[in-house]
């Protein structure tokens, strides 16, 4: 296994947002998709952005193989089938960050509504779903994708992180803030992925609120107050 | 009709907090309890951590009668006694803000889960149970009691408010900016009073995470980024 991150679904927007900052941060990236073709002309959209930019595009699971920590960034309607066509491919020990939003839209309904997981959530959905001994963390549903995509724009926003271990937690963490302007926020259990994800929407609900002729289009992002101060991960 | 912010459930922790510091902004109060002389006893607390309040203590629905904009802050596990015991009181015309959360502690569960509310939120629960003509905004969810109530501690927050008219979400930002370090934030319609309402049990997670020995009890918040400038209730 290699050491790149892999970002499964990174031809959508948020894989691809995720792909420019960790490749100018400095860090390998598999780009996965269904379609390893598309997969590669999002590897060469990457490159024209980030000169230099370590990226490779393949297949989902061939993807999946080039790192411990893989990133799952596929819209809601493809979350089920996706995990599935992936069991061949996680092996133990792997981390699943799952960034999936059940969102409404992925059955034609609104973008600030949210459909109802039996789990409780994708992340638990895709905890039910991976092959035993991968484990799953649930992070980045709060972060805009277009913010991501626009290097020049600062980010200043927190990731709100769920899972059951801290130490899995910590390695996206330390993923996550490698990202200038994002801090790392410990979220709790990842049955909280329940309240964390319905967040995307609430976001998209103030972005409309928000964005006006004037005021141009609106991206927000959230961030916790109170916080103590110093590296919760150490 | 008086000119008072009634507060139902004035007694409680969050009700006794958002007394405090309208009292603190000159704001007269009308706190309201099923038993009036608890109300009077709030009452009277107020007075003496914010010296020339002017509050009174009330029975709920004497309370309720006292002002147009009547705060609705009790425990969920009253949530529908107290909405029932209003229905004589609450007249056209008023708005009543509920800051109720569904937390599963209300049945003995976790304060880090919500119940399901068969409307969707105790907000939307409640617009089915005020009498016509009422409307009602959903906000607060977010602002911890405890540093509600130390008057000393700055807040930095903002308030989330949910409601399907934006001037009757005004009158509640209006309310909430009285209060030194807390931004309104138009979060969306009622419905999205579903997500929002869930982000009380999201800080109690993330207090929980956070508190220590060293670091003492955390109370968190939350701030959107990314809003532009200015007065959006202008």
């Amino acid at each position: 296994m290699g050491e790149a991150v892999p970002i499964i679904g990174g031809t959508g927007a948020l894989g691809h947002g995720l792909a420019l900052r960790w490749a100018q941060a400095g860090v390998e990236i598999a780009i996965g998709s269904r379609d390893a073709e598309r997969a590669a002309q999002a590897a060469e959209r990457v490159r024209e952005a980030v000169p230099g930019a370590k990226v490779e595009g393949l297949e989902n699971s061939d993807a999946a193989r080039r790192g411990p920590l893989v990133v799952l960034a596929v819209p809601f309607r493809a979350h089920s089938e996706t995990l599935n066509n992936l069991r061949g491919a996680l092996e133990p020990g792997q981390l699943l960050c799952d960034c999936t939003v059940p969102l409404a839209a992925a059955v034609a309904g609104k973008a600030t509504r949210t459909l109802g997981v039996w789990q409780g959530s994708a992340a638990q959905q895709a905890e039910e779903m991976v092959p035993e001994g991968v484990r799953v963390v649930a992070a980045f549903h709060t972060i805009g994708a277009r913010l991501l995509s626009q290097l020049d724009e600062s980010l200043d926003q927190d990731v709100l992180i769920c899972g059951d271990r801290r130490e899995d937690k910590a390695k996206v963490a330390r993923l996550a803030e490698l990202i200038p302007g994002l801090r790392a926020v410990n979220a709790g259990a990842l049955e909280t992925a329940r309240i964390v994800e319905q967040l995307t929407a609430l976001m998209i609900s103030i972005n409309s609120r928000y964005s006006s002729g004037e005021a141009g289009k609106v991206y927000s992002g959230l961030q916790v107050t109170g916080l103590p101060e110093g590296d919760h991960w150490a």
